[in-house]
């Protein structure tokens, strides 16, 4: 489907690829298409791609070249960190920590230590998703290994205080790796990995207007954290794999364009011209914070299951989703815990914004939403 | 690098992208960038592009659809395969049994498994790289848990005897789940899974002009393994996280140009040429045996390092390895293992072809090697 026919708000499920990425993908697919492990000019050239993208990634995070690392994608950085994290720690202690509304692919992970014996501490949110400083500072303890809020939510938006983890640790004496999945954040929200004061940041490629299948794990130089994926020792052994230098030369591409300040604030006005004509239209309540980030604009059609409006928008060629994609339609875990009830959770609808939206789309989603509720029958 | 710069002998390092890939990557990236998890159509769109590559790899293998699984690559095919298993069965044993000529994304995972507490055995190769079936049927026992042997090996090209791996297992009435790294197989020899008798099959795009970043576990339905990457259950919860569409796309296209027997029967006409010239220079031994798959020819230039080889044929254009890629020039454990003496093993170069080579691929090599012997000190 092209951009100019389809009125897409579903951007934090994923992104289209600019054309920078798409062509530097091509370049390398075609161009520079030996084994970066080879010994000979080919694979220094096919080297040289990762390290151009690796130079852009570390600008933006304010890191050196040599804490990027590329993987599949956010849910393989978010594994390699916890499960990398806490095989490397385990003999320190057994309490990690994290919070209730992180996205499944930390979740499940923790969940898969939990069965491990791991102690594991899930923090609650307040009604608007985020968590205390008081919480984090009370949670960590002189045998937590591991703690690991997100920067952003990826379902309502709203920014976690992640520098208070990496205090509260410092504060604590504690051994425990600081883990930020940043997947919703990076490349919206300026993200300096020494402020942030994270050991281990995930990102993925296609939030951010690369293909799918590429992500980076920034490691902190001063921590160590155990491999998932052994064989050829690339990537300084913590990711064995030929590199997939065409995706990093898309990812290098995508991060080039990145213009955080300029999208923010056009982003900002779409949020909240949409947050108003959403509201006008009488049908509509609002489960984003005030705060959240703008990219992300969680609302509820009250009386219209999700997956039915979304269904019906779809007609219009208008796509938004009924939570995180990655749920594939179950109910938010993420609206149920910051307290919402039954009835505004089922009738959730995730709209999420990018550089390329513009005001047109949102007034016709709107007229799309005004338009089901005539046609569709209340449950 | 454009093909027809070069004399790219080094395919079973990496190969060319071929057309077909990297338009159907650069259709998937423009047209079908939809999240496969996504309720709307955008997302049917992207996961029906998931299943005309399943298709065709299932064609390919002889398997269903559902045995088809998509990695990052062959190293975490082969990661998820044996880590998996052993995951699954540990309970019914601590052996597993592999052969000493793996690829290291195999050798390394069960080093891994021996650091473990596992009982790790190595079937010891013959001089020709093979292992017997007596061998096998010896070696697998009641508590047996995995069998892994590669198909083809990487550095010398033995065909190896997997069938008689999978029949060892049911006669011995072992729980035994049969790994086979047909990385280097896949679509160069027919490969038909029920025939096999493997449980879990590793492939690799790259090796097959598919681009980088892409890799196919078979799993038969009739066993289980463990999950090493969890989060939003994609791929029946076997390999969670966002499928990366336009390279599941690109393997597609690479799949649909497979020709085996063309291209073999090709590649064999090369390699006879090529160890008929080789020998004829008077320079050069052949190491690896007569009846390898074509596709790969080992051999040593005696008197030359490797690398000091490589570094001179590259001047000339002509690209060859010095052994596997991922190995980035250690001495190959491979020869040592069959028993070439030292200086064999440290002059080996890995020549290896694709259906795109021709005859003055093979004479250009000779060429540069007689070259070389006349401009490099003997060492």
């Amino acid at each position: 489907m092209r951009w100019q026919d389809i009125v897409y708000l579903d951007n934090s499920s994923t992104t289209m690829p600019c054309e920078t990425a798409i062509v530097e993908m091509n370049n390398a697919a075609r161009e520079n298409w030996g084994n970066p492990s080879s010994l000979h000019i080919m694979g220094i050239a096919a080297e040289e791609v990762i390290d151009n993208t690796k130079a852009i990634a570390a600008k933006l995070l304010g890191c050196d070249t040599e804490e990027i690392f590329f993987t599949s994608g956010g849910t393989e950085s978010n594994n390699l960190a916890i499960f990398g994290a806490v095989e490397a720690l385990k003999r320190r202690g057994r309490r990690v920590v994290t919070t209730a509304v992180e996205h499944s692919s930390v979740k499940t992970v923790f969940d898969q230590l939990e069965k491990q014996g791991f102690e594991v501490v899930r923090l609650k949110p307040d009604r608007y998703g985020s968590i205390s400083k008081e919480q984090l500072y009370d949670s960590i303890t002189a045998d937590t290994i591991l703690v690991s809020v997100m920067l952003v939510n990826n379902e309502i938006g709203t920014v976690l205080p992640v520098e208070s983890a990496a205090k509260a640790i410092a504060d604590k004496n504690s051994p425990a790796l600081l883990h930020c999945d940043a997947v919703q954040a990076f490349g919206k929200i300026g993200l300096n990995v020494r402020k942030l004061g994270a050991d281990l940041i995930s990102i993925s490629g296609h939030k951010i207007h690369a293909p799918k299948g590429i992500g980076v794990l920034y490691k902190s130089k001063k921590c160590r954290i155990v491999p998932r994926i052994f064989g050829g020792n690339q990537q300084a052994g913590l990711r064995s794999g030929t590199e997939p230098v065409p995706l990093i030369a898309a990812l290098g591409g995508a991060m080039r364009e990145i213009e955080i300040e300029k999208s923010l604030s056009k982003v900002e006005s779409l949020n909240r011209f949409a947050r108003e004509k959403l509201i006008n239209t009488g049908l509509v309540k609002i489960n984003s914070p005030e705060d959240a980030l703008p990219y992300i604009l969680n609302v509820s059609v009250e009386g219209y299951r999700s997956e039915t409006m979304l269904h019906f928008l779809e007609t219009k060629n208008v796509f938004v989703s009924s939570g995180s994609a990655c749920s594939k339609g179950k109910g938010s875990y993420v609206l149920t815990e910051i307290g919402l009830p039954a009835e505004r959770v089922d009738s959730a609808l995730r709209i999420s914004f990018c550089r390329d939206n513009d005001f047109e789309h949102v007034e016709l989603l709107c007229d799309a939403i005004v338009k089901a509720s005539k046609v569709l029958r209340k449950r």
